[in-house]
């Protein structure tokens, strides 16, 4: 069993109206000294067998497309378990 | 300046309807084998200065507050830089 985790945070460019509401609230709730937050969105997919390079290929190409948008977010894509 | 990441995710017991319905369009879009999706929120907390004991405990009680539902949600936070 493989373990595949995808990481999807928005473009450095795009602000991020949530991740701002959160600083605040952080800074407010007494974590002084905070510069900046951004909220993303994190997949974790677990496959049967392992990934070989045909999966890996499927894997980035629905990253980039279906768990991501490719206009306005960036992708981390990890495999944990081999 | 240090990068803070917390993840958060759904205990593994309850339900999550948003990672059934990716895993489903993962399997339709041609992804094989997909035995489970789990889908989570990330936050990226970028503070100036290091993190100092009092401030990691400070953010362990913000991530398992104010980030996560503990009824409900885990939350796993680690320090990229210090």
């Amino acid at each position: 069993m493989a373990r595949v985790v995808v990481d999807v945070r928005l473009k450095s460019e795009i602000l991020d109206p949530q991740g701002r509401a959160v600083q605040g609230s952080l800074v407010r709730l007494g974590l002084g000294k905070v510069s900046n937050v951004r909220q993303g969105k994190q997949f974790v997919i677990d496959l049967d067998g392992d990934v070989n390079d045909e999966t890996l290929k499927k894997l980035h190409e629905l990253a980039g497309n279906l768990l991501s948008n490719p206009v306005i977010e960036d992708y981390e894509l990890r495999v944990e378990k081999a």
